[in-house]
């Protein structure tokens, strides 16, 4: 590496507790009220700094969104691999992944939800390649799963890319619609999506 | 009925072309550009209309806004239970569901995508009520036919709501990233899910 730490780098910096303090306080608003209806004030206020503060650390409300949208996927993959069991069966590995996909999103809940409405608008297209670079990665390690079962005969003949998409396109949506205070946890929907997945809802032929 | 229509009439009215034209312009520039970055001044332009024009017919980008993502569900449940096989049997309904409610969002997409950002800030409360009212009945038709195949033994015994949230996720997030210029369309994309979800990842035991 020479002198100039490349953009991934750069990007992985620890931010200050302020810093932090003040992301998850524009996420929980702009999740809460949407992004238009959010001002900087409402930020400085809800996060109990000055205006010139919060100005200090960001140029603008869409510098505090890119950022939001970018630590939402910060840790994803490692948190989702440390929980995949090495020697599991791809199915297990499958459920694991699902799960863990699911515990992460719900406990990232505002981010998520942030992170997911900047999709067609981020507005710093830095942090928004290296998003999407990770979501990839994260896409990837799926579909490998996948990949594992088709070959060794666990799983049917199926397509990796289209099922790894049906499988997050399930987990992604669930921001949507999942409420934490009703009777299911965010992994527990997730599980029984895995009963689904894997088994199938044709009864099998005897 | 008395003098005063209900809401649901009211908004069934038949809009005029014209505003058939600013509404399809606008659906396509906030897909395009997204919904801060699209102003007044550039749905006029691109719809070819003056802007005192654009205001006598909506009052502002929200009003506009609002009109498209109600619009974008306003015949879907029609086009997808004309095209369900009354006598087929749940799995023939099931894929038939979803193959042409994709063929119903694709067809529609800048509004489908339109309406989906406008989901956490639908600045018309009225005619999100009406909205949500359609994608509940929508989402009921396909309860209906998962529970027609558990009752009659030709499905697993799985749960009908959890089962049509993954079903209709798979649909939903199609928007993200279904691109309309490559190989496969939106309904080979359902038939695809529909054959995964039918007969799950597993293979068979025998």
């Amino acid at each position: 590496m020479g002198e100039q730490a490349n953009a991934g780098e750069m990007a992985e910096e620890t931010p200050s507790q302020r810093v932090r303090d003040i992301l998850d306080t524009g996420a929980r608003l702009f999740a809460e009220k949407g992004y238009d209806a959010t001002s900087m004030r409402d930020i400085s206020n809800a996060a109990g700094v000055s205006k010139a503060l919060l100005y200090h650390h960001f140029s603008s409300k869409d510098d505090i969104y890119a950022r939001i949208a970018f630590s939402a996927t910060q840790h994803l993959n490692a948190f989702v691999n440390a929980r995949i069991p090495a020697d599991g069966t791809a199915a297990e590995k499958l459920r694991a992944f699902m799960v863990s996909a699911a515990k992460f999103f719900s406990e990232h809940r505002s981010a998520w939800i942030a992170a997911s409405n900047a999709f067609w608008s981020d507005p710093d297209q830095r942090l928004a390649n290296l998003r999407i670079a990770r979501r990839r990665q994260f896409e990837n390690s799926l579909r490998d799963i996948i990949r594992e079962g088709v070959a060794s005969g666990e799983f049917n003949d199926i397509d990796p890319a289209s099922a790894g998409r049906l499988i997050l396109s399930g987990i992604n949506w669930m921001h949507r619609w999942y409420d934490p205070d009703k009777e299911l946890s965010a992994e527990e929907i997730a599980d029984q999506y895995a009963d689904i997945l894997l088994s199938g809802i044709a009864k099998k032929q005897k």
